[in-house]
């Protein structure tokens, strides 16, 4: 069985208000093309789908024409799930029409439990759930009140699930994950994990690569690089579009899906890269050479998005400068521009704190630091790790 | 073809805070059971599907979860189209797969002008537009540039839309159309209309029933009385539910769907009235009528909602009572209070207006009168018009 493994679409982002939709679009025509050439059997997409619960409708549609074209147009089953940036009950509206056609989407978790079978594959569909979902569902499931009160951790909550999951296999055939955590090896790894801002919420973080050990082969999201892969059968294909400037800046930074054959032979996997319609380039430069036409000339100026860090900054010699529109003028859409400020004039440079690009709990925690001096302590970080995971309950 | 006109479900609604969801359910129990009972060849759902563009995720669930016992359990067809309360692009998600089961759902202009065709009929979903709306489709349409800015009124809009529907007219067949809007019969009218906050928002008000005579019959959303109906072939369901105090106060109150069969001998409608299941229960009484046990023992205490004003109410006299509290002991859920103060007190009047029984031109025009002492003029009305305009078409 070959399928085609992407994830973290995030249809609807924007880039510090750049709307990343063509860019979604580009990247989608080649996926398309991919799963067409390469004949797949099937488009996995591991949750991230949309990039909110309430994506605006310009996404919406999108959405809509992309999963049409795969599954109506051109007939390729989609085997989807719902992750922590989608509201479950939203996306799983009309699914059941969708089942019609080989369109199989799990947005809840107690429909993780049923795998689609293939002749040689059982695929279980396992959206991003949280402890307190896990709780909910073992409670309709009659389990006793002091063991749903253990599950108080995603850690705890999965090892239930798949142990649940591990009963429904058919021993004659492979047994494929399709999934939306962090997951670590199960050694302390040096990896960079570029996640999402959420991925601490629901203490995301703490499950590791032996809880999975039993699958074949699992297709995770979550996490938007694939470098931050665990190991070789347990998987993040990555985002197919560069979402930051974090993510630009990591060296090899290909983007791109997996093509992942499972048969008799064993399991293949081979990458298959995306070509970026719009790149976004990262400069970190002094004022000088951003503006030395022997520098500049030899970047893609008017055509890519450029982040820009101003190294050595006086903003002492620049008061009369529109520094943005002079670097416009330059390099064209700046999607980004910082600035490190010259040691002398240091002091000032917290104002330039991205806030955008720090978690709900590293905010709280800044703050907290800047009041009082002091760093969260271990009851205060899981306060306030418990109101942002229920603040994203209520929007779902 | 004999088919179940029905409309404005406004999955989602709530009357002053009370979730109407349970009522809603309630009433489409019903509705399927009649469906069913009539073995109809169809149900028509003529707009305002949910009650806003943006629903909470509880009334998609639910609203799927209707739609799949209508047309996947029940093998029933669906005729909808979008009304002026749904996003058009939102409700068009999933549309393409629903099709495949007779699921007919329109939510854009454009799509109209390709009927639905049955043996017998022509079925034209002609959902909820307002003039913008027309000249973008007449500019795609590659009208000329003069006529498109002839577009200014609903009136004119409709009639480009409905001489262009004319011309897929198949003159073997009946014609059937569903739309969304306000019509009143060509006589000025003493029918009083009961329709949404923002009937008036787009010029809604300005279309009148020989605009329709061409079709054998016309199934309507919008106003939620069925006794606002034109004539006996174009036809408001109304709502199933009663929404507001409004609603519940008119005497022939009946809420319910038509069956109409239409087929060689002509055309037959039959009523179907639905009973709720918590009443809306108005009641205008004095403070001491209100508190006799011989009075209130004779209402369905504890079982329907309340709507109670207040006769002759002397403030003064009450300073020390928790009126709604004391009101509730006796009569359960009280969802609407309002007083009638004592002439001798009347001057407090003004402060019991309910600002959410009145739409926003409305709010508007009695702001400006309380300050100003005048009426908005008609250019002020226009404007005011065209900025909520904007503001719904924001939401979409």
């Amino acid at each position: 069985m070959k399928l085609l493994h992407t994830a973290d679409w995030h249809i609807g982002r924007t880039l510090n208000g750049y709307s990343l939709l063509d860019e979604q679009k580009n990247a989608f025509k080649q996926i398309l093309q991919i799963a067409k050439a390469e004949k797949v059997a099937g488009i996995v997409i591991a949750g991230d789908i949309y990039d909110r619960a309430v994506p605006n409708p310009e996404a919406v549609t999108a959405l809509d024409k992309m999963l049409q074209e795969i599954n109506l147009d051109n007939k390729i089953p989609i085997y989807a799930i719902s992750g922590n940036h989608d509201s479950a009950k939203r996306l799983n509206y009309g699914r059941a029409w969708m089942e019609h056609t080989n369109f199989h989407l799990n947005t809840l978790l107690k429909e993780a439990f049923t795998p689609v079978e293939t002749a040689t594959t059982q695929i279980f569909l396992l959206p991003f759930f949280d402890p307190l979902d896990a709780r909910v569902y073992y409670k309709h499931q009659g389990m006793d009140i002091d063991k749903i009160k253990e599950i108080t951790s995603i850690g705890t909550a999965m090892q239930l699930v798949i142990s649940d999951i591990k009963k429904r296999f058919n021993p004659n055939k492979r047994h494929l994950l399709v999934s939306h955590f962090a997951v670590t090896p199960n050694q302390e790894s040096e990896l960079e994990l570029t996640s999402e801002t959420t991925s601490k919420v629901g203490g995301l973080a703490t499950l590791t690569s032996d809880q999975f050990e039993d699958f074949d082969y699992v297709m995770l999201g979550h996490i938007h690089t694939r470098f931050a892969s665990p190991n070789d059968t347990i998987r993040y294909s990555g985002s197919p579009v560069k979402f930051n400037i974090k993510e630009a800046r990591i060296k090899n930074k290909g983007k791109g899906v997996d093509i992942v054959t499972l048969d008799d032979q064993g399991i293949k996997r081979e990458f298959k890269p995306l070509v970026p319609k719009t790149d976004l380039v990262v400069l970190e430069e002094n004022w000088s050479t951003l503006c030395d036409p022997d520098f500049y000339k030899q970047q893609p100026v008017n055509h890519d998005w450029f982040a820009i860090t101003i190294k050595d900054f006086e903003p002492s010699e620049h008061v009369q400068t529109n520094v943005r529109a002079e670097l416009q003028k330059r390099y064209g859409t700046i999607v980004e521009l910082d600035y490190q400020i010259n040691h002398a004039e240091q002091l000032h440079q917290n104002i330039n704190t991205n806030i955008n690009q720090l978690s709900p709990e590293e905010t709280v925690d800044q703050f907290f630091d800047t009041i009082t001096g002091k760093k969260l302590s271990l009851p205060q970080q899981k306060l306030v790790e418990t109101i942002f995971n229920e603040v994203e309950r209520q929007k779902k």
